[in-house]
């Protein structure tokens, strides 16, 4: 029984789509099957016209319609590509990291300009927070004019911290605001965990395929990196952590447990608990790279890893940098036990952090502006997502394999396995259009032959356009 | 023959001070004497009779004269404090650093509400520009809506490398744009500089006395310290540089040769060519911290100890937290032949900078009102130097002897040998003041009986209470 329900966040339209392609999916409606007319559906719906017509519309867009003139919108038929596959099993075996060259070479290209950025993941900016971060900051630089641009405590402004900690107790854990410390982006937050819990020449697990930052990060400070099996649908396989465990000395993890980048697969909260409780029993630390958390397109937030710890091993890095301004440089870390050492190494290595963002981002959150958009920010990412991978089946070729993520603004894309990413990559950029080549996820080079592409921006021609572009790009 | 000239950009009242005090110094107006009356030194110098009396005033709160009612102002005996002196050179053995404990306790009570805050050298603080700075951060924002809250690039926004370049020509340097490096404050600069050229174990020499904030990096790193005699008036101790080098294997500097925290003594440009030469001849890095190179009363300003390299082994850091805005961390390296490391070192720990502070900061020096604030600033921060080293040698232990700085906003308190700075802070804290103990400056602890006091603050009634009760506290 179709219908829609305005109780919902997402937007009528997004409704209509979604009754439609469940149609689709479940066979009730077939390729060349005849839409219901605008009018019949409107009425059955109780919405209005314009709304049906504007879903049907991008149901087009998508690939998964097609209007035909006097007649209506038609069903279309269409190759469903695969998942990502898994990657077979390699041995796994910690290697030293150097992938920079060409991670350098990447953001490059990302900054040049003129530049189509799809190599960058940057949802925050498919639906820009600045009117109203801006509006928030002239307030606070109005109540507190000299104090704004003073310094900060090392740990972070108090009222941040206890905004970040009201969060967590939203979620059902207790963390106390003096346990939140303040960063410079999550990158430091992973920066201050590493060095507080390992030392140059330890081994590193860390998912396969992980974020190219964190790889950097383990090759900076001189240590090794073990690559663990992750499903593309299911997240990190603990056997195969529980095999490595017990074969090599691992000192430390960095899991992007809530949602893996570039894969986009999103883990329950069993499988956190499991993991954390693996680990505590071997005595490793567990760095949780929470970055895409709240981007989970269902808007479901699982519980943080850390929750589930019993012996404070655990970790928790998150960042505004995904969901609202990257140029703000704030994150933060739940450093556990670990909470001196990350202070002192704060101090040391940047004293603190910037003030008048947050006071900025305090206030943001504090007025429930931050949760507004956030649930603002997430139909606009799925709709991208669903564009960018209709388009992808439709102009790159036929064996191309499409992740489904969960949420965040990346699809991770499996060519044939003589494709060479970093010579695409190339080519893509001579052409205007970055991407990020599948070789910098990992640093056994096991996605030399995969591609992740950003839908992380306001959806346009010009954005359609560079996805058919990479697409022929793709087939020759 | 007393002059004041209009063109000079002290302020008019400050150059009668100055008449005067050079007057008194040497020797032509002697204690007892009786000042010209407002209405002749008026006449005399040209200028009007409440700049005169602003004059007198001021003298009066420095301690050089007193006010007589119906009489005039008379020049008061004053016992003039030597200068803090040369540590005996003591054995200079490389040694780790464990000073963060002191360090804590001083930074958590420097946070503490109500608190006076002279253990914090903030000065900036002694003449704000936060209003300036945000008229500059909203045009930014009007202009860059959507761009200011993305990424900077990692290096950092072309426009303020662009500017930071400009500056180093004006002083006769060719630096490039792309050769500087934007940093979260001058503290992140330090740390990219130390982990691009040397490694947990290695010796760093470092300036006796020097800021804490170094030792901690150190610390952090797990390297050594070896300390190099400096003296309160010349800055660094080449002999005993020389000494050192020939006895130790040194794998890096880190010098503020143009400015010393805590001394205040200034280096000449011939000293700092004479440095890098003979660090150049050993092959040793030097890490040139110039963060207050801008604070010298003077306003002169010496080359950057890079300039004077060959081998471009010098890297100098500089920052704006001293300058104008502490909150927003942004500072800067010229990393020289490090370049490469320090990018890649920037991007694993931290990203980038933040966007918007850079554009401003841009704007900010592109408009001349950053060199304008200098102009202000310095002068301010002299006169508050002048007034603190009078409320001490007024109200101190008779045989307290007082740095004279050449710049910057801290004097140099040498106590009585058998003084316990740690005790003392504990005790000011107490009363409502921070100090920063001598202990925090040295990782041999060779300062245990000195104190810091900041003089970085608009000055008020309540700053000069503060250091009346810190000379009782000294007292008993």
């Amino acid at each position: 029984m179709l219908a829609v329900d305005r109780r919902k966040n997402d937007f009528l339209y997004q409704q209509v789509i979604d009754l439609i392609r469940m149609e689709i999916d479940s066979g009730a409606l077939r390729p060349g099957d005849r839409l219901p007319s605008l009018r019949r559906l409107a009425k059955n719906l109780d919405v209005s016209i314009p709304t049906v017509k504007q879903a049907y519309e991008e149901l087009e867009r998508q690939g998964h319609v097609e209007s035909r003139p006097q007649s209506g919108f038609y069903v279309l038929a269409r190759i469903r590509n695969a998942l990502v596959r898994p990657p077979a099993r390699a041995s796994s075996e910690p290697v030293e990291v150097s992938c920079r060259n060409l991670v350098e070479q990447v953001y490059d290209g990302i900054h040049q300009p003129g530049v189509v950025p799809l190599g960058i993941a940057n949802p925050s900016m498919a639906r820009p927070a600045a009117k109203a971060l801006h509006r928030t900051m002239k307030r606070v630089m109005a109540r507190a004019e000299q104090r704004s641009v003073g310094y900060a405590p090392v740990a972070g402004e108090p009222g941040l911290q206890r905004q970040l900690a009201f969060r967590y107790l939203d979620l059902g854990g207790a963390v106390r605001p003096q346990e939140v410390v303040v960063t410079n982006g999550c990158q430091e937050a992973l920066a201050l965990a590493l060095n507080a819990v390992a030392r140059r020449g330890d081994v590193v697990a860390v998912e396969s395929p992980t974020y190219s930052g964190t790889l950097e990060l383990i090759e900076s400070l001189g240590m090794l990196a073990l690559e663990i099996e992750t499903c593309p649908t299911e997240g990190l396989c603990l056997d195969a952590l529980e095999h490595a465990l017990g074969q090599q000395s691992i000192r430390a993890c960095v899991f992007s447990s809530s949602l893996n980048n570039p894969l986009g697969s999103a883990t329950d909260d069993d499988h956190r608990q499991r993991l954390v409780e693996l680990l505590e029993s071997y005595r490793v630390p567990l760095i949780e790279d929470d970055v895409y958390g709240d981007l989970r397109f269902d808007g479901r937030r699982g519980k943080p890893a850390q929750f589930f710890s019993r012996r404070g091993l655990v970790l928790t890095a998150g960042s505004f940098s995904k969901t609202v301004a990257p140029g703000y440089r704030i994150g933060w870390l739940l450093p556990g036990r670990f909470t001196d050492q990350v202070l002192k190494l704060k101090r040391a290595l940047s004293y603190s952090s910037g003030l008048l963002q947050q006071l900025t981002l305090a206030e943001f959150m504090g007025s429930g502006e931050y949760d507004r958009h956030l649930r603002q920010l997430r139909p606009v990412l799925k709709l991208n997502c669903e564009r960018m991978a209709a388009l992808v089946a439709e102009h790159f070729p036929a064996n191309t394999r499409i992740s489904q993520p969960a949420g965040g603004s990346v699809l991770w894309l499996e060519m044939t396995s003589n494709f060479d990413s970093a010579a695409y990559f190339q080519r893509a950029l001579d052409a205007g259009i970055s991407v990020a080549p599948g070789a910098i996820f990992s640093p056994g080079n096991r996605y030399r032959h995969f591609v992740r592409l950003s839908f992380g921006h306001p959806w346009g021609d010009r954005l359609a356009q560079a996805v058919r572009t990479l697409g022929e790009l793709a087939s020759t």
